[in-house]
């Protein structure tokens, strides 16, 4: 079982941002940028693009959902995109709002947030999801 | 109209990689990697999470197609997403074939390839779709 499905069961904590009953969105506990998500199939599936295709459709438009929450609750210009997907098996779409195009480096020094901090931002987005 | 647009109606010349009614794809001519390609919806819209549920979804849905015939012609673990947005107003998936996390970084020197080059790169993605 990936560390993401232990998330989904309750079995290791998470920021939740958003659920249904196909998708888990909860926050980058290593974050490029305030309101940093991740969205995950449920499904155990590695590869995003091995998604079948009405799942890899439903994620993106669950992930527009969370995508407008964060965006109206972190300010931001809009909600960038990126999955890489080579470390943990699991797929999972990084939602990270932008201000400048180089916000999009994962590279750059991450933040660190407090718990309160962090249970403070998936509640903020979470409310307007 | 947007440059992506001309690009789409042939009033700029690109190197086309796959298109349907709604979507075309072609390659990024500064490209981070070989293969690295972009896929759009030939409607003009600016921001990827203003497309509607059943356009974002399709738009997915195509990339997948993309990002498989990426893979099959370009030697590379996974093909990652991503998108930005805060350049040419007209949505675009990025999809970059990766070996390493590392890979998806735009701040690195970008690659050039020569006209041929990028005709043979194309075609050669073309032909697996």
């Amino acid at each position: 079982m990936t560390i993401f499905s232990k998330i989904v069961k309750g079995e290791i904590p998470s920021y939740k941002v958003a659920e249904d009953d196909r998708f888990y969105a909860f926050l980058d506990i290593n974050p490029v940028a305030k309101g940093h998500t991740l969205v995950i199939p449920k499904r155990e599936v590695d590869y995003l693009f091995d998604e079948e295709d009405d799942e890899i459709a439903a994620h993106m438009v669950f992930a527009k959902r969370v995508a407008h929450a964060i965006k109206a609750a972190i300010p931001c210009t809009k909600v960038g995109v990126c999955v890489m997907g080579l470390d943990v098996p699991h797929a999972h779409i990084h939602l990270l709002p932008l201000v400048n195009e180089g916000d999009m480096d994962f590279k750059k020094p991450h933040l660190k947030f407090s718990d309160e901090e962090m249970k403070a931002i998936a509640a903020s987005i979470a409310e307007k999801f």
